[in-house]
């Protein structure tokens, strides 16, 4: 039974699972960390460089700068935490930004919380697997000119392995996180006993940073270091992953997700801070082709199997942070499809009970954003990050209006907590867009508003729709008068099974023959006489050549004529046995459905026949009791 | 009512003609020169140079075999030209080479001959214009880096004009085929006139031919002149091209035909015997991007205005020879279309009454030849001529198989004619593939077969076919009984719609409730109970979310158990305003006919419902005279 192709998808996808299965999915708080996390913790593989990339124009004073810009984001990233958890408590089903934003500020802001996190996801994947992927290039140099092609395979990989679904996912992908994070504190701990024992290893190359021609200063330099800080801020890009996805952990979710929560931003403020520590201690500035953390392990752990350790256990979780967004993607895709905001098809679970369409569109995008900017990860940063912080703004003003409505016990304190988060990532927003504008943010503001217009244009089509085919009437009538037309070409079995299926379905039967050479219409009508099946044969010339043009005239006379308010146009189809015996059958029941398609009161049925294939239908077709006049014909008919 | 599509195509083609017109479609011997002969008289300007391409090795000595192997190609040409005009009289239908040796001497025999053509046929094209365009990159060498592309719109430009219909294509040609001639006369004249006064110019650029180091001697020097010759009889390319066509000429086609096939047999060997003197004289030596009648031409005229309608006028009776195909292909096609060698699609006439499909295939095999050769004409000359010694063999030793068994008044006289012609095209079809196997023309020995071998392959299909629906038995048989499920996912118009046909066509109709989400099915069942259409629903549960598994099995039980011998799936279609309308409704419609595709005894019917657009189905199906109760509707129904 199962087709070669239905054998790949299940050796790639696994067997079909039950719905009831969909509650033995859920995450316990370990395996959680490892999904929903890896995107805000693995920012520690790229956040550093990206602050430095900006005040490399200040030469070796640039060092001096990134320690405090860290802070600041490492305390916004607490209060943005802080904040979070207020969320994942009032919100116990997973409280998204989208969800947040819809209930407490309405519809546009929701619409804005969505684009935004859309736009996020797919950055996440294509910026977490290009920054990983720079990992590994980083420790083979001979695989830098293949970028793009490795992305595009990781991506196809984690495609493969979420379309199993979450549970397998989570499972396959714990190992590495709890590596990285025990490779992580290795570094640190060595890094820092060796800053404060005074015995940094010399650097290994020639010092990167020359001095600068001319420094900026005054406002200039205030602006550089703003744009640092919002660059820097990507560190904290994926924060909100786990409030999203309270519903996927075990109960109690909103308890396990809070606790969940806290390790992730410990975690996170931990290795942030400790690489801009080390980065500014022991003078490492990135380069496009050789990241932060890279240098500091070849430093630090000397370029042994260690440093290798540490660089694969970056890429792994780099990937692990791109696997984040194939969670919360199609997640929020199906809410936004469940309100009537994306198509109906991204609200379906698939056989392993992913939403196997959003899953999908999120690699095909991401693999063309991979494509676009030639995986490089710095290009891709300044369009990152703005949405996030969108997000945040719009999550936290929902959640005021919350407290504000609901006024449960201690809701000032959490009003506050909330309005200081909000305040303070608007502001933040605000800085994203001016500093990384010209840098590519631009592409991003003018893409949010396209996609909340796409999502508005969707949401409209869906509502008039439902409310055109809303059933208002009582009853419905019968059709009062039902002509069926069989076209044929000759008395052949294909012609014969569909006369006998137009019989079957109606007393008005016509026959109609298309009579592009005339010669051999008259034969016909002989054969016809003798076949003597009770259906009158009609010959309709067609000077021009068409079959579908006299065919539609006939149906028009019929319907002006005879006061036929249904015809039903019954053609046979040749179903070959194998794809080349396609191109040697005309395909005329195609061609005459989609001739017939917009016509209102015509429906075309198609009668298969199989070739060499199904002698089952054929042998019913032409039953073993063989009947000789149109009256024993009808005598069956009535009886049965 | 013509779409924006259907109008290109009026302004690009013209408006489909009647059959009755397919009559006056018929060429004047004028005309018929024009497009039937082109081909032969048009390889002038290419065969001379390529049968000193293959002489250049030895130096200044080649050209004093030019005339002499022109020479024994045109008595060759002189023989073969006799023959055929044996064959316009016995044929004065067309007697193509696939016809010719079909009738005599088998169905191998005549596939044989019919891939040579098929495949020489699509050369033809791809030489023609590639030579065309050598001609004009002659004259303005700035072209000759975009050959491949002009090439293409050349192609492009005869696809439009041959769809357009034949007729116009030859009035439209017709002028430049008499402007070469012309301008050949006038240069073989002023040539000749030159030459025998003693004044012809010198050579404007340093010789061309440098002693060679090691020229050829003995064998050697036998098999290249055999090569030069076998490349040479390229010139008789298209001399068959006339028999095939006899008839698309007015009555009486025969004694018209065998004219035209005269004149062009000596404006032929003229123009060739002529060109080759030339080039002797002139001690011209072609080179890649430098033809012979280019060279001739610069020479004679002096490279003036003379010499620019020169080139023009050699280019367009190339791309005339390129149309010789565009007229036979399609036609042979056709034949073997109708002889079930080819699929049908093959056979029909387009709206302009020219065989559009044929035209089309050709187009495109040739453009691919075009690009894969780069357009280079001497790649691809050794595996042009193959095919068409074979055929004129072929063709040849089928007219003494006809004139032996029909024994008409001089049978003897003709049929040593015919023999005479077959033996001599024989060995040099042996000469052709022995002395350029190595130069490409292994190409089409292979490809030859695998032709041949398609051909077969459909054939085969067809037999089968034909053989496996002629209808045997008497007339077929009622079924019994037939059973329609409604898949139903709510109470909505298309629904009701969908239902409404269902009650139309049988007694037996069961709403199929596809149960993916259990708790929306009890509103369901209250609303079909209020809704009361006398249709029991059936709710089938659905643990894996597919909706065609369990519909898939829910028909298998009803024919298994009701002993139902005909199931009809009647399902809704949303039809959409707008494309992309179609990206947000489910393909249900198209998902069940496509399961069901290979199931005996089950048929699909699609009742689409269009979006906004067809109010008229809606008033019908919700009629006027609403009926509330099933008895009334029933009584209406008897009534009917």
């Amino acid at each position: 039974m199962p087709t070669p192709l239905i054998r790949l998808k299940r050796v790639l996808f696994g067997r079909p699972l039950p719905s009831d299965r969909l509650d033995h999915e859920r995450l316990n708080k370990k395996t959680a960390l490892a999904v929903l996390s890896s995107d805000a913790i693995s920012s520690v593989a790229y956040a550093t460089d990206q602050i430095l990339l900006v005040l490399v124009v200040l030469g070796g004073a640039a060092l001096s700068y990134v320690l405090p810009i860290s802070a600041v984001i490492v305390g916004l990233l607490v209060l943005v935490a802080l904040s979070y958890r207020q969320t994942v408590f009032a919100y116990p089903n997973g409280g998204g930004s989208y969800t947040v934003a819809k209930d407490n500020l309405g519809q546009i802001p929701g619409l804005i919380a969505a684009a935004s996190l859309l736009t996020d996801y797919i950055l996440t994947v294509s910026v977490s697997v290009s920054g990983g992927v720079a990992q590994i290039a980083s420790a083979y140099p001979e695989l830098k000119p293949h970028t793009v092609v490795v992305c595009v395979i990781v991506i196809f990989v984690l495609t493969t392995v979420n379309l199993r679904g979450v549970r397998e996912s989570g499972v396959a992908f714990s190992v590495p996180t709890y590596v990285f994070i025990a490779m992580m504190l290795a570094l640190i701990t060595t890094g820092l006993w060796h800053v404060f024992t005074g015995t940094i290893s010399a650097p290994s190359a020639a010092p990167t940073a020359p001095a600068p021609l001319s420094a900026p200063a005054g406002a200039a330099l205030i602006f550089l270091i703003l744009r640092a800080f919002a660059e820097g801020c990507v560190a904290m890009t994926g924060t909100e992953a786990i409030s999203n996805g309270v519903g996927a952990f075990k109960a109690p979710s909103s308890r396990n997700a809070a606790t969940t929560l806290g390790w992730m931003a410990a975690i996170l403020a931990t290795f942030f801070l400790s690489t801009s520590f080390l980065a500014h201690r022991y003078g490492v500035m990135p380069t496009a082709i050789d990241p932060v953390t890279s240098q500091l392990g070849r430093r630090i752990f000397g370029g042994g199997a260690l440093y290798y350790v540490l660089q694969y256990a970056t890429f792994a979780l780099l990937v692990l942070a791109a696997n984040t967004a194939f969670a919360d993607f199609p997640r929020l895709s199906s809410i936004l499809a469940r309100d009537g905001f994306m198509p109906r098809q991204f609200a379906a679970r698939g056989d392993r009970l992913a939403f196997s369409n959003g899953i999908i569109a999120l690699a095909g995008l991401a693999m063309v954003l991979v494509w676009v900017f030639h995986g490089d990860t710095s290009a891709l940063i300044p369009l990152y990050a703005i949405g996030v912080f969108v997000c945040f703004t719009l999550s936290q003003a929902g959640m005021v209006m919350h407290w504000l409505r609901c006024r449960e016990a201690g809701w000032r304190r959490r009003a506050l907590l909330n309005g200081v988060g909000a305040l303070a990532t608007a502001l933040v927003s605000i800085v994203q867009v001016a500093t990384k504008f010209t840098h590519g943010a631009w592409i991003v503001v003018l893409i949010i508003p396209m996609i909340i217009y796409l999502l508005l244009r969707i949401h409209r089509h869906y509502e008039h729709f439902s409310n055109e085919v809303a059933y208002t009437g009582q009853s419905p009538l019968m059709f009062l008068h039902h002509t069926v037309i069989v076209p044929v070409n000759g008395i052949t079995k294909p012609t014969a099974g569909a006369l006998v299926y137009a019989t079957t379905i109606s007393e008005d039967v016509r026959a109609v023959y298309v009579e592009v050479e005339p010669t051999a219409t008259a034969e016909l009508r002989r054969t016809w006489q003798e076949w003597d099946i009770g259906v009158e044969l009609i010959v309709v010339p067609s000077p021009y050549r068409s079959v579908l043009r006299p065919l539609s005239d006939f149906v028009n006379a019929i319907i002006a004529r005879d006061d036929a308010d249904l015809v039903t146009i019954v053609v046979p189809e040749i179903v070959p046995r194998t794809w080349w015996g396609h191109l040697l059958h005309n395909k005329t029941a195609l061609f005459i459905r989609t001739a017939f398609l917009f016509r209102p009161n015509v429906v075309v049925t198609a009668i298969p026949y199989h070739i060499g294939r199904s002698p089952r239908l054929r042998d019913l077709m032409m039953h073993d009791e063989l009947l000789d006049s149109t009256v024993e014909r009808e005598a069956v008919k009535q009886a049965s």
